[in-house]
């Protein structure tokens, strides 16, 4: 490979220059090395955030990110393996549900997940929260799991895509976060290390979601599918509502709970509307349905038929996992309601709006999340819902339950909870949860 | 002082924000202490250039590594003490005059100079060059040798505007060099800490100066100025030509020899229009003249009745150096000519151009100069011209004589030197060695 001087790459990025594939791969390589310091990378990466990346320059990102560690070869596993990723929100446990049903169904999927930041979780913390079960398999585990029973849900190993943790830890401490083009590369050169074939991504929108905006959020998405095409792989994204929090339960017990339920059958609307149509789109990426409608139907099946619970049971036991909470969860131990949130004065009609980002800062300060990386998470903390947008309350009215043991704070917590609704005396209209499909032919609902 | 995030900081100036003055110091005095580290600096660093610094913010971030050291106090000695700052440029011998010739004339010159680096000279390394002469005076001998001689010239002390060394030693590695509120921010906190109570500024414009381009140069002699007023000293700027080696001498040595012609009475019209009209400034902010063209007179005469020549025997000797050399400079050992350089076949008429940036490399590879901070420099070494542009030529004229003591290399230097110059069949038209004057009543000859 040849060598380059990292101030002539930082300058021409200064400059609005464009990077070859070469000159990306360089200053990837040399920083995972430690050949190039943090202090150039960092200048790089502001050069690089107010001059932006095209798309070819974040494909080369990613694709050196990708190869700075592990790819995992899964080619031995028959059929077409295909991942969901979602860029993270409140209550977002569609994964729980997601994988079992998808494998039920016959296609494979090979999951590797995060661990919850700030005010989204993360999968990893949730599966953790079922007692016994690990989510450190070795590589040959992983493989082995995947073949017997088409899905297997793991952590990130630190042979994934070493350069992606160096370069997010750099870009947390100097300003460069907030950048579409990293943010893409981030996910998908993680996402492209599992060995997967195809990918649905869930790109979510709206004041629980990392993208605010549907401007943002429309851009990442196309980001995204387009890097994971230049890779070779076919991926789509569902652009998806992420105002109030999705389902009722927010916290790592709590979500596991409500994904219990919803793989015995139970319906929580806009969970299952957001979760059903990206196991559509999975069953239909993993060629064994003629469309995305189709498989929204076999998974609908699969959970109606008892087969979507039976592969989680088998998921949760094959990863050490105690399966009788799955069968009685009430009486996992520590799940004790702390409080509960009655609705203020001013409640009359219908909750307007719920704001996810209020909830799930809530949820962490409750306990149930972490804001910095090295905080412990108490795997019951969290909240259960019993409004939601749209639905009829008055004053007096249960709006939520609280699980925590900082008891201490519960006056402090009803609050938040409280001041996260807010109230409407006519019927509201509702966002709609699938506001837009994206695929190499373009997005589905814009002209 | 309050504390500060420097995430808040960076992501502000990255946004486009404009930071008070107590962020500015703040961010200034925890890099200096270690408490920010460079990765952060340099994503700072990164935003400003991109986004701009105004001009409060940049005499903020002046006053802040002004601040990180010492700020000498020369109040005990009588006058108002005036110092010469300029941009660099090749052949730029100009303080060895003018800094005698002011004293002569009865203004106090206390000059703190840098090393050359680069294609440009240093007034430092030039008089080393005098044998003997020492510039590492301390604190004390310097204000005392002001108050007796009423000059002296020494370098830079590490106690000196010490956040400055460090910010620039980022800027070289990160590409945030060429900016001008930072290059302006780096000479006046070091032009502040010497004690003076009025500064004259000569920015240089053309090929063999910093700034390329006369809309730049003259940016940076607005910024430079504004910072000085700011500080409560007045400060003026002369724009002048640096497309051509100013004189006739390039190299350290060769510089002294010059300059001691200079003050001994020969006219190098070029170099001894910048200096008289610097002069005359000097005198005038000095209060011992009531206009520039007096004081331009003042030193003219002081030259002329030889006692500019005689204050710089006694600086030479003030501080240590062999004043013998400087009554027969041609006796210095080790000056001994190298090599001649003849007009190639294509000269015929006159010199139209002569590129000052490939002589000042030149020179640098005959040994006068240093392309590292940790290079060592031949004090002997360098070029005298014998042809400068509007000056009649013929091919196998004489062009240069060379100095050096790598005398393998001398074909290459004579190739180097030879093609620094253009020729033309008439005469052609000089540039103004005086472009423009700035104040803070704005340019004399711009409308």
């Amino acid at each position: 490979m040849p060598d380059f001087n990292p101030v002539s790459l930082i300058t021409a990025k200064r400059d609005g220059k464009t990077l070859s594939p070469a000159q990306i791969h360089w200053l990837v390589g040399a920083y995972t090395r430690g050949d190039v310091p943090d202090y150039q990378i960092s200048a790089f990466l502001m050069a690089a955030f107010l001059r932006g990346l095209d798309e070819a320059e974040t494909a080369a990102l990613t694709d050196a990110m990708l190869h700075s560690g592990e790819v995992l070869d899964l080619s031995a596993t028959p059929g077409i393996k295909v991942d969901k990723h979602s860029t993270g929100g409140v209550g977002d446990k569609v994964s729980l549900i997601l994988a079992p049903v998808v494998a039920a169904c016959g296609v494979s999927v090979p999951m590797i997940s995060g661990r919850g930041l700030g005010h989204s979780g993360g999968t990893l913390d949730k599966l953790e929260a079922i007692p016994g079960l690990r989510t450190d398999l070795t590589t040959a585990e992983y493989k082995a799991q995947l073949d017997r029973l088409g899905v297997v849900m793991i952590g990130q190993t630190d042979e994934i895509a070493p350069a992606d943790r160096k370069f997010y830890a750099l870009r947390d401490v100097t300003g460069t976060v907030e950048f579409i083009p990293f943010i893409a590369a981030s996910i998908m050169s993680k996402k492209l290390a599992e060995g997967i074939d195809a990918l649905v991504l869930d790109v979510k929108c709206g004041r629980g979601a990392f993208m605010k905006t549907e401007a943002d959020a429309r851009k990442l998405a196309e980001t995204l599918v387009a890097i994971g095409e230049q890779a070779g792989k076919p991926t789509m994204a569902w652009l998806t509502d992420m105002n109030a929090p999705l389902g009722r339960a927010v916290g790592n017990w709590p979500e596991v709970e409500e994904s219990i339920r919803c793989l015995r059958g139970d319906d929580v609307p806009d969970l299952m509307t957001v979760t059903l149509a990206l196991a559509g789109e999975m069953l239909h990426l993993g060629g064994v349905v003629a469309s995305p409608e189709e498989g929204r139907q076999q998974a609908q099946a699969a959970i109606d038929d008892g087969k979507a619970f039976e592969k989680f049971v088998e998921l949760v036991e094959a990863q050490g996992g105690d399966a009788a909470v799955l069968h009685a969860p009430e009486r996992r131990e520590g799940a004790v309601p702390a409080g509960e949130v009655r609705a203020t004065e001013d409640a009359a009609g219908y909750v307007a709006t719920l704001d996810a980002l209020a909830l799930g800062y809530a949820a962490v300060d409750m306990g149930a999340g972490r804001r910095r990386k090295e905080d412990e998470v108490d795997p019951t903390a969290g909240l259960v819902l019993n409004k939601k947008p749209g639905e009829p309350v008055q004053a007096g009215d249960l709006l939520a339950r609280l699980y925590t043991k900082k008891t201490d704070h519960v006056e402090s917590f009803t609050k938040a909870v409280q001041q996260a609704f807010t109230y409407t005396d006519t019927p509201p209209m509702l966002p709609e949860m699938l506001m837009d499909r994206y695929t190499t032919a373009g997005w589905a609902n814009r002209p």
